[in-house]
């Protein structure tokens, strides 16, 4: 299923992208008077190969859930039982990102991919489980290469299931108490950058609690030299829904459905999802900017820019369904709006 | 109208703001994850007087139409017919504001206060017009004060019109060819800022014409020295949707719903709103950043930060529409996420 799937990935179309700006040209606005929107709206032209392209609506959020060995190094103030708690709050309704999909219309699944407990099951809850947490990605290999396809595999199926139940734009959601630190071993490995450089504070750590964690991504690196592919970094030092996160994305760029990624978990999957398939990132839209410094480089490295820039570091693809209306309002402007001719409007003279 | 409107706007109920901050601290994220966004939500509470404060919800758009005299100096590339050639596009739905708006669920009303021409009754269309455009404000006060009493006048009476119709949220638009020359002439006035400083490209000049720009704003501030007051500094170099913008946000603060502001044409009244009645900032959300130097000048001015930044230079309400469903979210945040407490969720320990 990975293989078949980044077969199918292709680039955004040449000509596609060549048609959308020039149609941008011609609507009733000054020429780059819509800013950033223009070239999201561009983009999604490419990646859909035809201009206009397709209203990214109705969005479906994927919430992948796990938890991580590395938690046990003291990396977070978080107790590693909120992850299970959160996945209650996000079936009841309850938590932010909730109420942000509500707002933008958007419908929700969460997807146990590494719990470290067995979940009952409920409506609107995917057991896709890899495992009971990863291992410790400080001492070693936080999964097998196995295990990572595994879970590579469990987010293409959710990404087609959900294309296949209507939605024209996936959003990714990540819950897992720790995984900040997954992300930004991440971040390092494939951006060749320094831990230091993109180990950030996550839900709130203090100044000897960020110290440790930027030691222990160094340990992370350091135990895991060895991992030189795509599949082997992923599996040495992601978590279980980093893997599954990197397959959803694939699995949307393989249909053509855009993927708006939420925030530095979302950035480091795509990393992984960008080494395995250069061409993804034609396929994704940066959501927001974390305030999580590796996600800058993350975005960096893909060469996009995002959205919303608010401050969020919450995760749960709160970040991602904020930009959700954004991204709808850019591509609408190409089906709604109307040329300076059709308008009967003036040309500015050049 | 005006005197009584000024009368009933109030500044932020403190104790709303703490209780807004408190209920905040309870909800299931970690302290402060939501960013800037968890300040507008305890902001609006505060201008409600009441937390949670209510849904910001139907939003109506009110785009305020005319033109000005300056455009005489060749100011802009385009001509100044362009308006009332919009304002045809507005009513015909083909404009970026209009897609937008249908994007956000915003209603669009278009407002004739001044523009050049006597236009056809439409659907959709409030003709208040004070004028057929203003007089040059290189040359000498743009307005009387009279006419700009009346402009806001025309603003306070949509401002009422649009919430007695439903409207929880007010976003400010405007269509006026040469509007961010009279812009930066208030930005200027209103805040002791040097014309150079706050005068842009508009939507899009070129060098030598940025230059006359320049030019012109200083000779307006020269020929204009006298206005000293509030009125007649509004009256002196503003455009007619200048003044009766700065009527829509008072009248959106002294019924208590919330303004969005778009851009710098927008932050130019809000500047003659605030210099009017203070307390106006506390019931405005800053909708966008807009290219235009002097609307970062005017945000300051006013301590507000904008939510979308995006290289938006349009206009129309459209950087306020992109705004409305972020609003919309924080707000919402507040009435529908779960408690640490009722939803089982262990809070981080301290």
């Amino acid at each position: 299923m990975l293989e078949e799937t980044i077969a199918a990935i292709r680039p955004a179309d040449a000509r596609a992208l060549a048609e959308a700006r020039s149609h941008q040209d011609r609507l009733t606005k000054p020429p780059g008077a819509l800013g950033v929107l223009e070239e999201v709206a561009v983009r999604l032209a490419g990646a859909a190969r035809t201009s206009p392209p397709p209203m990214p609506e109705p969005a479906a959020l994927a919430i992948f859930a796990a938890d991580h060995g590395v938690h046990a190094q003291g990396v977070s103030p978080w107790p590693q039982e909120v992850t299970q708690q959160m996945v209650a709050n996000f079936l009841a309704g309850g938590a932010v990102a909730n109420a942000f999909a509500a707002q933008v219309g958007a419908s929700v699944t969460v997807v146990d991919v590494g719990v470290a407990a067995d979940l009952p099951p409920a409506s609107g809850l995917m057991i896709k489980k890899v495992g009971y947490g990863t291992a410790d990605l400080s001492l070693g290999p936080a999964m097998t290469e196995a295990q990572a396809v595994q879970a590579l595999e469990a987010g293409i199926s959710v990404a087609r299931t959900l294309i296949a139940d209507g939605a024209r734009c996936l959003i990714t959601g990540d819950m897992g108490i720790a995984n900040t630190t997954a992300s930004a071993a991440l971040i390092a490995a494939f951006t060749g950058t320094d831990a230091a450089a993109v180990t950030g504070r996550g839900t709130g750590v203090d100044d000897s609690t960020h110290t440790l964690k930027i030691a222990v991504v160094r340990r992370a690196l350091d135990a895991n030299a060895a991992a030189s592919t795509p599949l082997s970094t992923l599996a040495a030092l992601g978590g279980f829904e980093h893997a599954a996160i990197a397959g959803f994305i694939l699995g949307g760029a393989a249909a053509r459905v855009p993927v708006i990624l939420d925030g530095v978990i979302a950035g480091a999957a795509a990393l992984a999802a960008h080494a395995l398939s250069p061409s993804v990132a034609d396929h994704c839209v940066a959501g927001h900017r974390s305030a999580e410094p590796g996600h800058a480089v993350a975005l960096a490295h893909l060469g996009l820019r995002p959205l919303v820039d608010l401050e969020l570091r919450l995760g749960e693809g709160t970040g991602g369904l904020l930009a959700h209306p954004l991204v709808c309002a850019a591509v609408r402007v190409m089906h709604d709006v109307a040329t300076f001719d059709a308008a009967g409007v003036t040309e500015k003279p050049s």
